[in-house]
């Protein structure tokens, strides 16, 4: 039976990618060497229409992981020495924070309660190098001096909650003399973020890009490069294949240190591809007159409503409602009609649905869908 | 234009998957949740399947990672506090070794030159607990009291040398006290390794199984995980999502801590279904056979030469050769006939080739590759 996946990711494939995995069998993509010519084009491609689709300077190289958890994981190791903040407000932002506990390092939390997101407001305006020590901040949030890094979460995907692109620049600019990381693995390429000042950003393939998963896409500055030379300098550990400047000395040549998902390579600069010809700014359009059809349905329909009550914080890419019917029967209703929804997450599982809205989907699948969500 | 890769890997894709694939298409496998009992059901069966295949007992946890690679890392991480021990003959001991290194462990090396392999012969025989210092000890090497883990290489990809099953499993026995490790990237399922005694070992897909590249294949023993654990009671880092009880907890329930490449995950389970059907003995068999028709080609055709020179270290499924036609010349030849060799590794890059001898291609059409490879 023909489905439509509107889950968080595992999502519904990119409509192209059918063909392009019969191509990439008929091209011996699964056989060629990671160290050939053949696999250094296809990085080279795939690095070229991200760039264009992301809008990254020469600054910052495309490195590829096993999965988005990984970057968690490679950008604590390599660019914390020992301070790192996080803004939590959901289980991915918190686990970015675990992530940097499990590796040692002292850990800063500013956290808000599940369905709330984080604005530039929230926090007080330093000037490099002036701190902003015993002043009165109004109730507003300082970063720590010695903070390091700055973890951000531009989507919250078991909350559907969304920081703005706009906030994390603005934020990014009133703390320039830290370095700021921003988890976009289920918004990317919808948030449009400043890499002329955003140090890292990362995704993963599985969301918005419709692929299978198995890849972990993370955008570095060469700030990011040196401090993780600074901290092997001063003979600490930063891993070894995956440590930032084995992975940037590979990236140079458009190779990766270990034999990478080839596979996924080639679908994912296919794809970025093919959303170039559509264009960034028509995706992004689409995606929010898509939110808004999803959005409006919630709050005039009997039954549901926005777990996000602050529209400027609802997740474009995510959204998630409350259902009076339990969502259980929801998700199974909808199955028979061939759409499968996302559960709520955690202890929202009974009483949620997160319908996912990446560019896979068609905004004629999204108003069949809010058809079939009408209460029956 | 049909090709037949007899690359070391990534290599020729096994005859069935390109059928896997579209049924993995009509199956939705890219965009089921890896919370789902969908997924459990495949990691489940990958698990069954390899479990048979390699004859792993229910002491043993079957783990997923990104690459093979990072198991090297893995490994050392969470079964390493001090010291851990290596057997080096080539560029992929080599670099276990230097991930060691990397993650400030204290190394040991037992060398060997390129194109030399390792015997249980090679070894002092202690019995546990009972220390042979100063004991003269006949040219053989001792692995030290302190070592807490034994890193071997199965097989070396890049100089075609193997370590013996029965080597590997008998100088365990003679060693029982440390953690033992094997790296058998290149040579799974054909090594056939004691389990009751070898606590971890680990391959990649996108070798033997034929399957693209993506997903690192993680055997390890409940004592690997005892290990991690008292490291982890020490306030001592064994890494985040991937730690070895972190993988564990996941693997009691047949999920992993991260989204994973759940499309490779059910292409192996189909692949080590079909291996199965024929059964591991008869792939043994016939790697044996066909690995004796490209060595004794080599032994016997003016121009080539094996590169290993003890028969019992010659690799059955990676053979490594010398050519005085230049190799990329030879190369460049059989590439217009449809057959892809690997160049030699590193150094020997002019002077070898690299035959893989995988469950993937069949005896016919090695005998059509050293057809072709007869001087012109």
């Amino acid at each position: 039976m023909a489905q439509v996946y509107f889950t968080p990711g595992p999502a519904e494939l990119y409509p192209t990618v059918s063909q392009h995995i019969k191509t990439a069998l008929d091209e011996h993509i699964g056989s060629i060497s990671h160290r050939s010519a053949a696999f250094r084009k296809i990085y080279q491609h795939t690095d070229e229409q991200l760039r264009t689709l992301l809008n990254i300077p020469a600054t910052h190289a495309i490195l590829f992981t096993g999965s988005a958890t990984e970057i968690w994981e490679r950008m604590i190791q390599n660019c914390v020495e020992f301070e790192s903040f996080h803004c939590i407000n959901g289980s991915f932002s918190q686990k970015f924070y675990d992530t940097a506990n499990d590796l040692k390092k002292f850990t800063h939390r500013f956290e808000k309660p599940l369905g709330q997101g984080f604005d530039y407001e929230d926090f007080v305006k330093v000037t490099d190098g002036t701190a902003a020590k015993g002043e009165d901040n109004n109730g507003k949030v300082k970063i720590p001096d010695y903070v390091e890094l700055v973890c951000l979460t531009a989507n919250e995907t078991s909350t559907g909650v969304q920081m703005r692109g706009v906030d994390i620049n603005k934020l990014k600019r009133s703390y320039r003399s830290k370095l700021f990381c921003v988890d976009m693995v289920s918004s990317a390429p919808y948030h449009s973020l400043d890499f002329e000042e955003v140090d890292s950003a990362f995704f993963s393939v599985q969301k918005s890009f419709g692929l299978p998963a198995g890849l972990g896409v993370w955008i570095a500055s060469e700030k990011c490069l040196a401090k993780a030379e600074q901290l092997r300098e001063k003979d600490l550990s930063i891993g070894s294949y995956h440590s930032l400047p084995s992975l940037w000395k590979n990236y140079k040549n458009f190779e990766t240190p270990e034999t990478p998902n080839v596979w996924n390579i080639y679908l994912l600069g296919k794809v970025a591809e093919d959303m170039n010809r559509i264009g960034v700014e028509a995706i992004r359009k689409e995606t929010d007159a898509k939110a808004k059809k999803i959005y409006d349905f919630l709050e005039k329909t009997e039954g549901y409503e926005p777990y996000v009550k602050n529209p400027e914080h609802r997740s474009p890419t995510v959204a998630v409602a409350n259902t009076t019917e339990p969502s259980k029967q929801l998700i199974e209703r909808l199955k028979t009609q061939g759409m499968i929804l996302g559960s709520g997450y955690g202890k929202a599982k009974e009483t949620q649905v997160r319908i996912a809205n990446f560019p896979a989907v068609s905004m004629e699948q999204v108003e069949t869908l809010l058809q079939a969500m009408k209460p029956v």
